[in-house]
């Protein structure tokens, strides 16, 4: 039996997943990222042991502890080299819980974590595998002969930050013209909002009040209902995303593609529009071609893939 | 002892290579690609076995033979599934040369071979390693954990058709905005006649009257000496392959990344601006960055990678 923790900026979530992947509880505390990591880490611990405890193991019957972290993770050191979102440099996180808890733990990128999750839910058949997850930001995984491609200094797979227009819109991380800069869900915040200014008649404003704000859902929700404003931007976003999809197939021609994060829920919306520009923009005309897909385990990939990495 | 042979459009170039990666002796004879297949693979059949007796072996004391091509390489069926400067689909080349002269034969992408030619020349100590060669395209080669990253369908690595400007300059493969669309030498000279049109004063116009022509070098050596439109076409260029390199940084995060290819002889004229926008755009703050340099094998590359691929 394995607990799987998915370490989030707002909240530590947790599942008791069995050795196939599935996840039989979960719970969830909020991280409090302000407190620093030492209360951070004694709340992992403690959600860790309640987990295995309300559901009749000691934390002794565990086998591993798998952690999915943002940030830049020393998967062999166990250490958070450094994080964004939570204030972590340096933290060794998985000996201080391994120390709390006396049972192994592994800690990994939150995005790798999910990545593998996701390949374990296809069915792990893939050569190469890579993971694509459209969120606040833009993130990714590479799974290659079934092994995660973490790059030398475990920084890799940063596939947000590749250029999708050469000094294009401002990123957060500084650079002009990432993917993520398009294709996160922030960005298509932003891009709803523009098309609402410019279109006062569009059904987009009426949907954003309903809902109290304009999310990622509200352009492709009145695009579905024919809005010609809204489909103008799910048009320019799925372009966007399939683009730098395709870029990414020009990479590793992988032979699975999953695509996940909050804007994967849109299903065929989304797909459709991507697999008919990659299909456009991939320079491999002759071979077999990647199977492009949605997640299958959404908010669940990085606690089941956590778990599955400390099961290895 | 092992021969290497790097088909190319215009030359069929073959060595005599050592156990060491070393070249001992070296033939080559015109590709005459308009002739078909089998007139191809008879001259690579002959061309062995000459360097080989000229040099005092027989063809039978040859190991192996190891073959760069360039188009889509089926490596564990020895065919080339698809090329577009030589006219090949579905060719059996391994089978048939090993069948003319009775040793193994391994076939290889000829940007893969270069990859891995400059990789052992490096030491093949990285982790991961990355080879850009900024020719008449862009092309790469990725080796991980010592071996070949070649994509699930022996398409993947076409590094030059990453994105760079999303619907910006046509791209031969059909697409706009890849990378190769502004990193290549052919962009590099049409940015150079560009700025050559723009500025009839530029020193530009004599040196390649010189030349008899507009190349790589206009621009580079005009530049040096003190010319402000040539100084402006190296910049911009620099920023073009330099982008691009740090895109692909942020995918890989290789422990080493060689540029090779016509402009690389360059040296720091192309190295250093590089090495400034990669440290800018390198999305990896914290840890060990990618060490990045010129290519040491230059032209002997493809022989040497592709003789040591087959001596695997």
């Amino acid at each position: 039996m394995f607990i799987g923790i998915d370490l989030g900026g707002t909240n530590i979530a947790a599942g008791l997943v069995d050795e196939s992947g599935k996840i039989l509880a979960s719970d969830s505390v909020p991280t409090g990222a302000e407190r620093g990591s030492d209360a951070i880490i004694s709340d992992m611990a403690d959600l860790a042991k309640r987990i295995a405890e309300k559901n009749g193991y000691k934390i002794s019957d565990i086998d591993a502890i798998g952690i999915g972290a943002p940030g830049t993770i020393d998967t062999d050191r166990g250490v958070v080299a450094y994080s964004n979102n939570i204030p972590f440099r340096n933290v060794p996180i998985a000996e201080k819980i391994s120390g709390l808890l006396n049972i192994p733990v592994h800690i990994e990128n939150d995005a790798n974590a999910a990545a593998y999750g996701e390949y374990i839910a296809t069915g792990a058949k893939a050569k190469s595998f890579v993971f694509i997850t459209l969120g606040t930001g833009v993130g990714g995984g590479v799974v290659i002969d079934g092994k995660l491609m973490r790059g030398f200094n475990y920084a890799g797979a940063e596939l947000g930050h590749c250029l999708l227009v050469l000094n294009g819109e401002a990123c957060t991380c500084g650079n002009n013209g990432c993917w993520e800069a398009y294709a996160s869900v922030t960005a298509l915040i932003r891009q709803t909002k523009k098309a609402m200014d410019e279109n006062p008649n569009s059904i987009m404003h009426e949907i954003a009040e309903k809902e109290g704000k304009v999310s990622g859902k509200t352009a492709f929700v009145a695009a579905s209902r024919g809005d010609e404003a809204a489909k103008g931007v799910v048009d320019k976003y799925t372009e966007y995303v399939g683009a730098g999809i395709a870029s990414i197939i020009n990479v590793f021609q992988p032979e699975e593609l999953v695509i996940g994060g909050g804007i994967s829920k849109e299903g065929d919306n989304l797909l459709i529009p991507v697999q008919k520009i990659v299909s456009r923009m991939d320079y491999n005309k002759y071979m077999p071609k990647t199977k492009i897909s949605i997640a299958k385990l959404y908010n669940d990939a990085g606690i089941i893939g956590a778990a599955l990495i400390a099961r290895k």
